[in-house]
């Protein structure tokens, strides 16, 4: 007799939101040339994360610090809070998945948009969430039309990227500030702020950090360069941050990460560089579509959606055809934004085996 | 307004299975010179595994392999059995975490030992399970009577841990074999084999991977000094091991880590010399108990139980005086087990200040 699963349980599909390159590749029997696809930092981490991640390996015999004490001081004062208004993590996507655990019970209402990002989705599904999508509008999350949705269904929470993957756009601070106006009461803003340090200035929304209606994300995966670490917090007001006291794994975070992200975040210059490169491959990204004779739509990440000129279908094919010349990028996964394909800032040397296979590329694809 | 926390969510206590070292240490605002308390391996990682680890740092902004292919590859054929019966996650606790999501709702029973691991009776709690505990027997757990209990109340999982941890007690494979006739239809073992490593052949338990009945959970925490890694792996039967596809976090392994425990897993000639030192360890830990008139308790463990021949309170006042002398252990929770201070075997620098203030901590403890 098999275990008694949940009924919810029972009745999940065995799935996960991302196939990983590592997945394609030994699928793929071979190396990608160029790893453009998992908004990954191809400029790495900070040479003083890795020298305090190297360093703490000997080390790894004690258990980290289940308070994230030292990290957790340190980001509040990095961003004028009190160390009670933080949460660190095992990535946004496990602070994440506590969030909707805390709130979402089955048959709740989730708000999010149709295309945005598949793992909070999965933890909606994960707790018997109802998710209810609004369409982007003019490739951007639709602020409106979510907390119109949020009061029509009664959303526990809303869901919102700002810069927003997989398109890249962002919203003004000031405009989430203002579309809080018009969150229903009881629903709780979740704003992933994952891509904020890549964005023009004002885009991190001045919001009351003991402000109840929002929840905060940032992550060392994306503008600091350790996905590989899993190191995310949340930021809030206390009462809230408290709560994940009651369900979070105590002793889940890697000690090597905590040190990694403390010195990550001391580290000024590092983030000032990979800004700034990450600025030039932008226009690196951009010329290379245009040369292709495609469009490369505005980023406020580490990452841009190229569109390819015609439907989903034709964007699959170019993906599929760099693929078979060993890039590796992905796509949006809903109409009408698939019909861009996203790909990843890096060092010049990455992007120039784009620019030399993209003309094959979409060559073959057009062939097809 | 506050969010909607879930009723169960609401009711639940902010709390954490255990206060870390690093909080103690805070709060007394000086460091311990003996760590000899967090079950950790005092005699470290594999220098191959510290290596693996360091190296990965500077790759650690690729997202870790979701599928923990490689490690979950060498795992398998290390204990014969397929890929496919193993799951890697982050340590034991989060994989416990897991296993209780897919099994408990509010109200479902478990079964446990009064006294045994803190971390499982916090999951269970944390998805509105009722745990029903039996007690120790001869300072080991009472298979029987865990199985009788799990038929009254028709439990959905049983957890036993062989080795226990905190009195370091095991029960022959044979026994934990001949226990499951007893097994209530539709009840899964969960059974913590983490010290298994440390126990006399004969204690890991003979079951067919393929039986629906039990799930084993073992870990790099201990025997391969890496508990500030975060890597743990659950073994059982596929469709249950496939179960946790539908709700895991994919990405939220530690790329080094998995490195790390790859390298540790092949260094099969570290794992020996740590059992030796363990070895060696207990029964210096022995010696030093004897000294004082104590009695050490059998380990099959990396640490061990020392009797401090009165109740509870005075074993806290001994406990009490070592960290007042800077030396870090910690005791069972529950009576008659807390008459015992729980001691982790280290080299012997560690253990000569064990020794070295022992006395004194006894006879202040006495003198209350």
């Amino acid at each position: 007799m098999s275990p008694r699963y949940t009924e919810l349980v029972a009745g999940l599909p065995a799935t996960v939101p991302f196939i990983g390159p590592e997945a394609l590749e030994r699928d793929r029997g071979r190396p990608f040339r160029a790893r453009l696809g998992a908004n990954e930092s191809l400029f790495g981490p900070s040479p003083r994360a890795i020298a305090a991640m190297a360093d703490a390996s000997a080390e790894i015999w004690k258990y980290g610090d289940s308070s994230s004490h030292d990290l957790r001081h340190a980001l509040a004062a990095h961003h004028g809070v009190r160390p009670e208004n933080i949460v660190v993590g095992e990535g946004i996507d496990g602070l994440l998945g506590y969030l909707v655990r805390m709130l979402v019970s089955p048959g709740d209402a989730v708000v999010t948009s149709d295309g945005a990002y598949p793992t909070f989705n999965y933890h909606v599904a994960g707790y018997g969430g109802v998710l209810h999508k609004v369409p982007y509008r003019d490739d951007a999350e639709d602020m409106a039309a979510l907390m119109a949705k949020a009061a029509e269904t009664g959303a526990k929470i809303v869901y919102l990227a700002n810069p927003d993957n997989p398109m890249g756009s962002h919203h003004a601070g000031e405009a989430i500030v203002a579309a809080l106006d018009n969150l229903p009461e009881g629903t709780l803003l979740a704003l992933d702020e994952a891509y904020v340090e890549f964005a023009p200035a004002g885009t991190a929304a001045g919001i009351d950090i003991e402000d109840e209606r929002v929840l905060r994300f940032r992550t060392f995966s994306k503008a600091y360069g350790m996905a590989g670490a899993r190191v995310g917090y949340a930021m809030g007001p206390v009462e809230v941050i408290r709560s994940f006291e009651k369900i979070r794994n105590h002793f889940g975070m890697n000690r090597a990460a905590q040190a990694g992200a403390l010195a990550a975040l001391r580290d000024e210059a590092w983030l000032g560089h990979v800004q700034i490169e990450v600025a030039r491959a932008r226009e690196q990204i951009a010329r290379i579509a245009a040369a292709n004779g495609l469009e490369a739509l505005p980023s406020a990440t580490n990452f841009v959606a190229v569109d390819c000129g015609a439907d989903g279908a034709f964007a699959r094919a170019v993906l599929e055809e760099l693929g078979a010349r060993d890039v590796f990028v992905r796509m949006p996964f809903v109409a009408p934004q698939d019909r861009c394909i996203r790909i990843s800032c890096g060092p010049e040397a990455g992007l120039a085996v784009l620019a030399e296979v993209l003309p094959e590329a979409l060559a073959a694809a057009r062939a097809r």
